[in-house]
């Protein structure tokens, strides 16, 4: 994998003018604090409660941002990708609100409620056997049928652009900068965002990347500094599984202050908090970060640490700690 | 049962000054919206967010008030309850707030969650068989040992000005007044609040209380203006089973616009919907004012309809969409 040259880059300026240009469009989602879970980790936490945003998650900002790169002509076809999670959700809204089509390749043991929510944003859904090759062809058929724009989940400066907007928007809502902020890593387009928004505006926060220890291929990129991707990783976290991308793993190596990890124990016990004393509904994939923060203490032991909170969609007739693993 | 004099009644500036001075202690609550309960609804929601109030209820608000009328002599020796819901807790909370102690009456049966939090809270339990008649002589007995004041859960003004604040405040966050303003109704004590508030600071305001069908001894008593008790109800919002008060009934007679009730199933229905969508937990109590609107559509149809979401204290390892009861 090689470096992209730096004028790639999404820059300052084309952060903060995707984030006033989706001013109407993405919701600004509320920071969270509270006693509570400062007392039981020491540290001083913010949370942006991104599970509060159109489409359920963070995914909606960088969907919007790749929406308004879409020319007229591109729009009459319409956009596709394949995903059995929030992005689908995601693209399929943006597609709705720019008026447009969203041809979503989902495999076909996608969860019902899952499935559901694109059709309810009115994607339009082909479905296939449930393996990453399959979804790549059937994904390259629909392109071919329908002359669809494929918009990649996380590898595509513009999606980054939209997830920037996220810490960028937090920033503004804090009287001080943190001394630290945690997003989760899948395929890096959070984090990337993240690390860029601070590289530019925040100098002082380390960005910091939470991972599964089921499913760690950044911190294993991170720690051996190569490319090291993830196979077929088994997480409750399932938003986190896919690899690094090609744009991605450069701005991680380079930027990231580090990468921590969660046990599968810890991210449903802080799942389980954060629904409790919270009074707020976050997934698995959410909770890594604080997961990771409560298994690793010290380094944010009175340190003011910004959480992103990544989304809420769960599914309700299934909930981790009353399931057989449940081990209180 | 007598009407009181109508000079007991807390007047406009006591609701408005018991907001202002319990600013520092109590959570100014968000409000919410959701395009997709407006879309299911055909009203126009806005839902005051009190399961996000300190100790995760409304509660807490009466509680405070109550406290701030408390003597610095009988505050010496404590104040007292009996509650196996959330006035135990939000009792304990502002005594601790106030560094006084309370001693609660619980009874033996209640659910471990909340003994919990009382004791998180540094409450002093004791425990007593689950009958009404126990509850009152144990208190008597704790009252008796302890010199401490008795803080009743709603049948006390304090307690109405300060759960008045609640809408006084939701006022003070929307651009406009709302049609109708819709509160669960159990004791009374926030239904009471909350039509003092609209009286005084929002004449276009009709006030709607919101009972479980299988606890409506308020509904009763509205329809054949006369008061009827509650006869040990069975119903899954297990906040919502008391009777009105001697002060809390006249207010509701005179003032309410009107009471409906929600089907059982209709509340649990709710309640899946605001935690799907709205990503936010809410307590089955918490449901009742939803579930009774959509029930009830056409009344608020267009109409511009606020709805106090009263807490979110409920068992997360029991779930109720999720136990026997469960019918999708």
């Amino acid at each position: 994998m090689t470096s992209p040259s730096n004028s790639c880059l999404p820059d300052s300026e084309s952060i903060r003018t995707t984030w006033q240009k989706l001013a109407g469009i993405v919701k600004q989602t509320p920071v969270f604090t509270s006693e509570t879970l400062n007392r039981n980790t020491g540290s001083k936490l913010f949370f942006k409660c991104e599970n509060f945003q159109k489409a359920g998650a963070f995914k909606f900002r960088g969907a919007s941002s790749a929406l308004l790169h879409i020319s007229d002509e591109q729009a009459a076809r319409g956009v596709c990708t394949h995903s059995s999670g929030n992005h689908a959700q995601a693209l399929a809204l943006a597609a709705k609100i720019r008026g447009i089509k969203a041809f979503i390749v989902m495999p076909e043991n996608a969860p019902e409620v899952k499935v559901n929510a694109v059709k309810d944003y009115g994607g339009h859904i082909t479905f296939c056997m449930p393996t990453l090759e399959a979804r790549e062809s059937t994904l390259e058929e629909v392109r071919n049928d329908t002359g669809s724009s494929f918009i990649h989940p996380y590898n595509n400066y513009h999606i980054i652009r939209g997830q920037a907007g996220c810490f960028f928007e937090m920033l503004q809502q804090m009287d001080e900068e943190p001394d630290y902020i945690i997003a989760p890593v899948g395929g890096g387009g959070l984090l990337s965002g993240t690390i860029l928004t601070a590289k530019y505006f925040s100098k002082r926060t380390r960005v910091i990347g939470a991972e599964p220890q089921m499913a760690n291929d950044a911190w294993k990129s991170f720690r051996e500094k190569r490319f090291i991707p993830s196979e077929s990783p088994q997480t409750i976290a399932d938003g986190l599984k896919t690899s690094l991308g090609s744009k991605t793993y450069p701005i991680i190596m380079e930027h990231a202050d580090d990468i921590i990890t969660a046990t599968e124990e810890g991210i449903i016990d802080a799942m389980f908090l954060v629904w409790e004393r919270m009074k707020i509904l976050i997934e698995p994939s959410a909770a890594v970060p604080l997961a990771a923060l409560m298994e690793n203490p010290e380094k944010f032991k009175n340190k003011k640490t910004g959480i992103i909170l990544s989304g809420g969609n769960t599914d309700l007739r299934r909930i981790p700690w009353m399931e057989k693993r449940f081990h209180h």
